[in-house]
């Protein structure tokens, strides 16, 4: 069993660390995965604290690497960032493509149970397991000190697997513009019904704001944070932070919301804050 | 002549500043160009110095505000940040598409005067003249505190036009990776030969190593800052930056040439030296 764990697509030194691009066949995708890893200069002494980025709709494993400015912080506060892409891609499914909020480049961090989906898009377990495994066996990254973060269908992600992986898993969480309740919004309802099916009673597992209604020990988890912006194209109509943020506070679950004013949905936003964030990782990660 | 000078194509906040996108009717290119616009906060009480940007092949008036995560440090030092694209678009010529180093994305910052490029292709009078003096007129820039920089074939840009225009047209240069001496490369030869002529004697106006050797005033002028990759896939073959550190060398000019272990050509390069330049840009415009 001599499998070649990845290839390395290209590599660039940036402040001192390096952006790698790489790209593997993925067992639980059933397919070949691209993902970039940012490993900053103390990871040549040892193994360093290590955040997963989720992006967007329509993103890929470049644009955070590209758009985002984190690896300057990044390379200060010694943290290792991994940004998979946001779907399945080269394995051509029916309707696929024919729009830009559902299929290719749009998995929504979920196992697919619907035919013809069920056979690649299953993001949730490729970002929780497949991908984890891989980065601990070959990337200087410490497994104990590892948080989760993301943009948009990324910050659903982040969210939802945050709260879904208590216990240590994911010790550090934040969204930028995160889908905040994607049951009640048209970009998860699409998502859902084409890759869950239309029974709502399956839809809860991947909702953040039913998740954190779940959340034992919700009053003693390590705080969340979350910045939106104000003029955001996409507030009023799919994110619905509000409904989100009443959810945690029955619950007790410490968190920061930011609303952000005269900010939009895009990487102008996300990297004015992106200090922030990393500080935020870093600080619990210690 | 109530004529629009510009139009605003987008606007995001940004770091408490605005990047903004806008086309105009260029008189000298005779089309329309796209130029993009940092303005941080400090302009909000009034003129701020100002830095053109010019990047390099393939790249448009997005790839600086996108890849090279300078409005932090711009928001910072209250600099303005303006970036023109690299070529005309959207008037085809015959063979302006055949090659990424030639025609669009590829305009050199000269005044070609070869047919048919000479009826587009002016972006050295454009970037010296015609934007600068719309910037003036509509944007809070102080015309008296302005500098250049740019990457590559806009790092040769940055060179020639604060060579050509010495005298405090601009007070500050610098420059990542330049085609430092286009004359005896192959990139600056397939340019000046198609846009200027095979008459090598044309050349000359239009080549930083050249340029530098009649510097008027030499040794008083604001220090030069060169950043290089020494992984460059570029280096050896196109950018020469050492008959330029020659010919400084020579008359006396002032600059600082840093050869960077391990970094390559690109926008991860860019990024983590963009502090450096503007620090030095600043510096110098007070």
């Amino acid at each position: 069993m001599s499998e070649v764990p990845f290839e390395t697509v290209s590599t660039h030194r940036c402040f001192g660390g390096t952006v790698g691009f790489y790209k593997h066949t993925s067992r639980v995708n059933n397919c070949t995965m691209k993902f970039a890893v940012f490993t900053p200069p103390q990871a040549e002494r040892g193994r360093v604290p290590v955040l997963y980025y989720l992006a967007g709709l329509t993103c890929t494993e470049e644009t955070f690497m590209i758009k985002a400015g984190a690896q300057r912080v990044a390379a200060e506060l010694g943290l290792m960032l991994v940004a998979p892409d946001t779907s399945p891609r080269g394995v051509p499914l029916p309707g696929d493509s024919d729009s830009w909020d559902f299929g290719v480049g749009a998995g929504f961090y979920l196992d697919a149970t619907q035919e013809p989906w069920s056979r690649h898009y299953h993001m949730y377990s490729y970002v929780t397991a497949e991908l984890p495994a891989l980065i601990d066996a070959h990337f200087p990254a410490d497994p104990k000190r590892q948080g989760i973060f993301g943009h948009s269908m990324g910050g659903h992600g982040a969210l939802t697997i945050g709260f879904k992986n208590p216990g240590g898993r994911y010790r550090s969480i934040s969204a930028f513009a995160p889908i905040a309740a994607p049951k009640r919004c048209p970009w998860g309802q699409k998502a859902f019904n084409g890759y869950l099916g239309p029974d709502q009673s399956a839809w809860d597992a991947y909702d953040a704001t039913e998740l954190v209604r779940k959340v034992k020990d919700a009053r003693s988890r390590p705080p969340l944070l979350i910045d939106q912006g104000m003029s955001d194209q996409f507030l009023q109509t799919q994110l619905h932070p509000h409904l989100f943020e009443e959810a945690a506070r029955e619950v007790g679950y410490p968190f920061t919301l930011r609303r952000q004013q005269g900010y939009d949905h895009g990487y102008y936003f996300i990297s004015t804050f992106m200090e922030d964030h990393l500080r935020h990782h870093a600080q619990i990660l210690g």
